[in-house]
């Protein structure tokens, strides 16, 4: 069914440790207009997981197939394992009227903005690299070593933040929820989405 | 005293009837950090009209003279009395960190646009013309000749609609308030407003 007003697509991006899913899964929670766009990957699924839920899970050869016929608006090799987010998913969602976020990182973010240059870019910051730091080390077991090489990494992702449309501070998880909410609700005010409503207003007028 | 981090320039305009006199007296009662900016005219004050609250009162000479010195934003000439919105107030409440709103109608509208790119424009519609129709009829004893020559009017203003940044539609006014918030608080989300923060954090990584 082609819903009379399309959904938005989002973009989420943020570095490791930021409390990005966490966020995202609050919002998809509470809001039943939004969702996240299925993945396809050629990993195995882990126990629990279901095809179509989580990820689509294809073959290495099917996934080429559709490198081949440009059907993903971001896809990377993580590994040896594939994952990519298709056109076809995204498309059947907003055409629905659904708001559609996609829950990628920085590389991906840049293919989707360059595919899909109408997309929202929304980057989550932590409120200083003290507290990030703080996160990575209570969450793992990991030596000095690997946590600072997670915070250089860290650091060069948020250097991409200054590509995206809005920047989130995640300090307090129930006002960055909001926060990314605002700018969620306020995309679908934005005069390009509220043309129909104008043309027809002024039809019958 | 200069805040850490500007406010936001907002421009409201409707048709009249639209409700946004009364949209944006909620929105300034419901959060202490917008503010209206308060206009220059030459008109007498009325009973209970404050100067530097409702209107600064200024002669005819004073608003030549600020005309001259480009002073205002935008400005009119309404029935032989001169009513303008200054630059200087404006800035001075931004400079505070606040959102300031300017409720102006759409030749106002224009002006500000083109004096300032940055400021954010909303344009408030009725659901339809058949109940922007029936407030005009309510609130007024008027014949049906000048409620007529108000319509036309207003079908002229909503026409311009097309060159605002967002579009909100005043069907339920509560949910009307929530979009304004939303646009507004979005702004203050936008990548350029968080430079500073972004530049601060890499800063100290």
């Amino acid at each position: 069914m082609q819903h009379d007003k399309k959904g938005n697509i989002f973009i989420i991006s943020a570095a490791s440790g930021t409390g990005k899913t966490t966020l995202v899964s609050r919002l998809l929670h509470n809001h039943a207009d939004l969702r996240v766009s299925v993945s396809h990957t050629t990993r195995a699924p882990r126990e629990g997981e279901q095809n179509g839920v989580h990820y689509h899970f294809v073959s290495k050869e099917a996934f080429e197939t559709l490198i081949g016929q440009n059907a993903f608006l971001e896809h990377a090799d993580v590994f040896g394992n594939y994952y990519g987010t298709s056109f076809q998913g995204v498309e059947s969602l907003i055409n629905q009227g659904l708001d559609v976020i996609l829950e990628i990182d920085v590389q991906g973010a840049e293919q989707v903005r360059r595919a899909l240059p109408q997309a929202c870019s929304i980057f989550i910051l932590p409120p200083s690299f003290e507290i990030l730091a703080g996160r990575l080390k209570g969450r793992a077991t990991d030596s000095e070593k690997v946590i600072n090489t997670r915070l250089a990494k860290a650091r060069h992702e948020i250097e991409q933040a200054a590509h995206f449309d809005y920047i989130v501070v995640n300090d307090d998880l129930a006002q960055a929820e909001a926060d990314l909410l605002h700018i969620i609700r306020a995309s679908r005010l934005k005069k390009t989405a509220q043309q129909g409503f104008l043309a027809n207003l002024l039809e019958n007028s």
